[in-house]
């Protein structure tokens, strides 16, 4: 289903000041993490609620709170609900998205002031929160206008939910929702949510998120002196920490990414040939993971394993450890207690309960093989479940025929 | 041998006198390491070189350059060179120690100020350099005073080196040496170096250092990704460096103890019976050991095999990780280029030389095995060659003789 005639037309007729539109948010440096932007991120909430109410949508701007970050009490930065359409008739669509952004330098490598909005030659449009996310934003935005201005019904009621808050680990938003997911709460009566914050499936191709793979993460403690040793007073005299913790970080996972705690990989169903012909079929090469990575280093030649590996299977990483020398050059210590970072992403039906006592029991047994008279101790530091949805109801069904309608839409611009 | 009675009543005579010239060298906080401290260590050079000087030895204070600390260039601290006697038919003995210290701050845990000399109710004196060095310079500067004083002749012709770098890479030092062992120098004619710097083998015993381990430390790179990676994006799809680097730094020591690598240990001459006896009769035990290490972590229980880990085999200490996450907390990294320190503390017939490239061989097999794409280097970062003197020598025959005088002199002092 491409998009009518008539809305093209708006677009064409509308492209420059859109442009400004998007410029003109980009400029709001509303970077959530940086304490002295804070009242950036309140400037683009109401910079944002007035565009809102400009096309008809009634909202309210909710004040979350305070919160601490590095050690200062700060305001939260206030989300905005918003609703346009009650039929009863009609099914109830939530809108997410968020309105803050990650910190830019030029001196992180960008070409251009990253407050700056630029087209680059290929028709980019260049600046922080462009597309994260103060542009999916605006694109509700200008279709909203769309209908306001030529009085078209929408064919669903919206309800808008936009934060402030995404980049710095969404504070006051799980109250929010749960609060309004009350009976009577302002997201009572929604069908289907719809979130304007997800990936493309390389540079060519958008994708529709329909999983995400939840998430346990361990840290894994080791200590045995008192304090700090020196190697050539102490190396082969007593049981090292970094000797037993690296010893038994090598037993979690090989180097062609098997997950070697037992029942862990073993809890995955393994893909049926109609699924293995889905990554087949996604226009998506090994070529694209490489290119991404900066480095050709996929963990095997067969695109499917690569897809799956990324997307259907649960991964092990080593993330690093705390408490041993980190610095350059060299130090001949003997660290006292040193602690390994490690997690799991989980996909269905792992969950962080279910694979904890897994790795616990594996790594004790480990580790008593090892005969140390360290200590050995291991943490759940945070996790999260994995989710997947069904790519055939409805809510994708109508994703799908959207994001059809908008790549003829994109499709079609090149040829003007 | 014990010392004469009439040196012995001079101590007693003197000791006031003595500890007051120990409290006015500590007062003077000559720590190297700090800049701002520099004109100390100078004071301390210059102190110091007066003392001798009213003892009747022939000084000088060598001008040794410049370096550069911190980005800083600054002059580096005099060394002291000096004589006394020069009877062709007397042996010359060298003596070496330093007036510098390390830093010292009662935030550190020092129970009273580090640089006011304390009596502790046990008859320690307690302050920065008390034993290292300054201590043991003043022992020196007290015995040749008797001499001086009493006109004694002494027994040996002595040469003296004292430096003001020695916690600081003994820096300039080197170039001295050389320059002063060619013919004609101030260390021409030295039959032998008595270096007053060493370890007693625990708090009741007194030892003499006959050897030290040499050092080779190494880095070992892995590297793949342009930059570091998300493992919620990647994990399970690229080879992780750190995978690779937890694997093969599990493949160089064991929980005991014993290196891994073929070939190193096996350099090294099993114990003889009689030699095993040594470290049987040496006064010094587990609980020795697991004392000053703070935790009951000994490698094992039998006290000839700790003692031999500690000073007569090789040992290879695994030190940390650079490039990998080390903070506190969770961050889900695949950090893209880390790097594993390790060293090997070795013992005669081994040398850096002789064991690099076992260790090289051995890891690129290791890595071979791996099957990953990232790529992987070793480096020497630095090393030194172990080091094992004759305890037969007259040298340690007099060290020895001189050692045990010196222990009549103390057990005798608290029946005082």
């Amino acid at each position: 289903m491409a998009a009518p005639t008539e809305f093209l037309q708006f677009v064409d007729d509308n492209a420059d000041a859109f442009i400004q539109r998007l410029a003109d948010a980009v400029a709001i440096p509303s970077i959530s993490g940086d304490a002295s932007h804070r009242g950036d991120v309140v400037k683009m909430a109401e910079w944002l609620n007035n565009h809102l109410k400009a096309v008809g949508v009634e909202t309210q701007l909710v004040d979350l709170g305070k919160h601490v970050m590095d050690d200062e009490e700060l305001d939260l930065p206030p989300a905005i609900l918003g609703r346009i359409g009650n039929d009863p008739k009609k099914k109830t669509v939530l809108l997410y998205g968020h309105f803050d952004v990650q910190p830019a330098n030029k001196s992180d490598g960008w070409d251009t002031d990253p407050f700056t909005l630029t087209i680059h030659e290929d028709g980019r449009l260049i600046g922080r929160g462009s597309s994260d996310d103060k542009g999916p934003i605006l694109g509700w935005l200008n279709t909203l206008q769309y209908h306001f201005q030529n009085n078209k019904e929408l064919p669903v009621n919206l309800k808008l939910c936009f934060e402030g808050m995404e980049e710095s680990g969404s504070e006051g938003l799980d109250d929010l929702v749960k609060k309004e997911s009350q009976p009577g709460g302002w997201f009572d009566g929604v069908d289907c949510v719809c979130i304007s914050d997800n990936y493309w499936l390389n540079t060519r191709t958008p994708a529709l998120t329909y999983g995400l793979r939840g998430l346990a993460y361990f840290k894994l403690t080791v200590s045995g002196p008192g304090r700090d040793l020196h190697s050539g007073v102490f190396g082969r005299t007593v049981h090292e920490p970094m000797t037993d913790l690296v010893l038994l970080m090598s037993k979690l996972v090989d180097g062609q990414g098997n997950i070697l705690v037992p029942g862990v990989d073993e809890m995955v169903e393994p893909p049926t040939e109609a699924e293995k012909a889905i990554y087949e079929r996604l226009d998506y090469s090994i070529a694209d993971v490489e290119q991404s990575a900066g480095g050709q280093i996929a963990i095997s030649s067969n695109k499917v394993d690569v897809l799956m590996g990324r997307m259907r299977y649960a991964s092990l990483s080593l993330h690093g450890i705390e408490g041993a020398f980190s610095g350059v050059g060299a130090k001949t210590v003997i660290p006292a207690k040193v602690a390994g970072k490690f997690s799991i992403r989980l996909v269905p039906p792992q969950t962080p309960e279910l694979v904890e006592p897994l790795v616990k029991t594996y790594l004790e047994a480990e580790f008593a093989k090892l005969n140390s008279k360290n200590t050995f101790s291991l943490e759940n530091l945070h996790g999260g479940k994995p989710w997947i949805a069904d790519i055939n109801h409805w809510n994708f069904e109508a994703a799908k025929a959207a994001t059809r309608a908008s790549m003829f839409l994109l499709l079609r611009r090149p040829e003007e």
